[in-house]
């Protein structure tokens, strides 16, 4: 069933596992509590940045299907998508292992669309069991998007550090586990932002656009929530998100938290605060779905946010073109 | 319903509008009579290619929800991805409209991944029309992944060419239209090719691998089809792709057919043929449905092929994994 633009799951595919790898840095905040695992070296003993955000990747999926006490026969297929160029730790993690792959990507909003579309999946009975996943790597991103890292260039105030980790869950038509209840699809919102270093200005618009849509489709009220989760809109997006809903009716101030500002343990020293597709990968994956299952947080409205943009597009001097997927979870 | 790794859609959704726009170049061949709109100047008027590639895959969109008589108001969302880093064409074309974008990425096999989504969701009942599109252009994915084109660099006989070129098409749950019978998802094959000038060599396996997978779920033979059409393995791969099914006991010789392989005038020029996202797209959104709506061929099976490489995977040694998915078309 459809309304505006959300979609609504009748079946209730469930997250029945989930797992999360974080780097050395994002060790020292929530996620060293709660991810399953956490790298001493970012390297993770491998010779590039991008295998070793390859192998993080990797290490996640296989967590999230061995602590759901499923094997690798029990998926029938893989969603996911990274921010390295022709998303290359999706396809070389899907690589390893024998279910089908369907690539997705949009940018740090990855986490949100692979769950939706999953969820869609399953709900439909089309298979029984989806494994959506992203993840990121400071020192991939650095190198593709900014600056080589042996360059030392100084970060401006408005910037936030690309998180060092990755996600994965299984969604499953089984009966126990977090509902995905619905899943409202982003629509690309551009507000003219040029600047490739203030993202979460960038990306708010979007979300919330997004997270308006999404009350109004489900006919709910921020309240209704215990937790409004946005992806990596940092201290400054989740300023402005929260101006634009409330100009339009929608007070989130009070149950809005967004990855960004809570993955890391001294927020002002990342400037806005973390970023990347594995900020809300890793912080869903981990703390929040733990809390979930824990019953802690009963229903949570997930909103990764994306920037769409490239080097290329940057540089011929366009715009900032964003998205945020969104997707209902219950207990 | 699924089978293996192939979904069946019983609810039939239909292709019910389709729209290609090409190069001068293709121009010359096929796609000279069969595309919508043929380009004089594949800079479209744009200052930069990457900003014609755009134009040429919104043209294609607008064209083919033009051409069915819908308006953009009749669209659910739009399922596509294209070769360019971070998919900015897609993600560019996805901000002029008012409907919501799911971004997805296979490479070369992003049409046939975009259609077997697309028609996931309109035979769920989530939506009641989606648009799937993709595209390319020779001069941006020759900067993006090869030389500068003012190097004037000398092409091995193995290589392709990358089609200028841009294909779309609505998907409905509307009566009337090409049905979308069932649609096999990809696995990622890798058979350790690294030369990055051989894709057909490097997607033939991906291709076989999807074909025979089909073939066992559905229950049918390779004769059961008026046409096997691959995305770009071009002639080399074309020759591969027919050896490894026949090992396999399925003899494709007889209907297959190659984009790569029937999109230029003369395939020798280009040595092995077209290739590129804009390949099969073209070709599949202006020849062959053109064909199928007149009942020329009844039976088509469209199995796109993607190579999943990055400058960045090849520079660091790696081999290139291929994936392709397929979808078996009907009237």
């Amino acid at each position: 069933m459809k309304k505006g633009n959300t979609v609504f799951f009748n079946n209730a595919p469930k997250i029945t596992s989930f797992a999360a790898v974080c780097g050395s840095k994002e060790k020292e905040g929530i996620l060293g509590s709660y991810a399953d695992i956490t790298l001493q070296d970012d390297m993770y003993e491998e010779s590039t940045f991008e295998k070793a955000e390859c192998k993080m990747l990797t290490t996640a999926i296989s967590l999230a299907i061995e602590k759901g006490g499923y094997t690798e026969k029990d998926i029938d297929v893989m969603l996911s998508g990274d921010l390295l160029n022709q998303i290359i730790s999706a396809s070389f993690a899907a690589r390893d292992y024998d279910f089908p792959f369907l690539g997705v990507y949009s940018a740090c909003s990855t986490m949100s669309e692979s769950i939706l579309l999953g969820a869609m999946l399953v709900n439909a009975g089309y298979v029984n069991r989806v494994v959506a996943a992203t993840g990121s790597h400071f020192a991939s991103a650095e190198r593709q998007y900014r600056y080589p890292l042996e360059l030392g260039c100084t970060r401006p105030p408005q910037a936030q550090w690309t998180v060092t980790g990755a996600g994965s869950c299984v969604i499953s038509n089984e009966s126990q586990g977090i509902k995905v209840v619905n899943g409202t699809m982003g629509k690309v919102c551009d507000y003219g932002v040029t600047d490739v270093n203030n993202m979460g200005a960038a990306m708010a618009p979007a979300a919330a656009d997004t997270l308006i849509r999404h009350f109004k489709d489900t006919d709910t009220e921020p309240e209704d929530y215990d937790l409004i989760l946005t992806g990596d809109l940092g201290a400054l997006g989740s300023r402005i998100v929260k101006d634009l809903t409330w100009e339009k009716g929608f007070d989130i101030s009070v149950n809005h938290v967004d990855c960004g500002e809570i993955v890391y343990k001294v927020i002002e020293k990342e400037f806005q605060g973390g970023s990347g597709a594995g900020c809300s990968a890793t912080v869903l994956n981990s703390y929040i779905l733990s809390k979930m299952s824990a019953g802690l947080y009963k229903r949570v409205l997930f909103a990764a946010t994306g920037a769409l943009l490239s080097t290329v597009s940057s540089g011929q001097g366009e715009s900032i073109p964003c998205i945020s997927h969104a997707v209902q979870l219950e207990v």
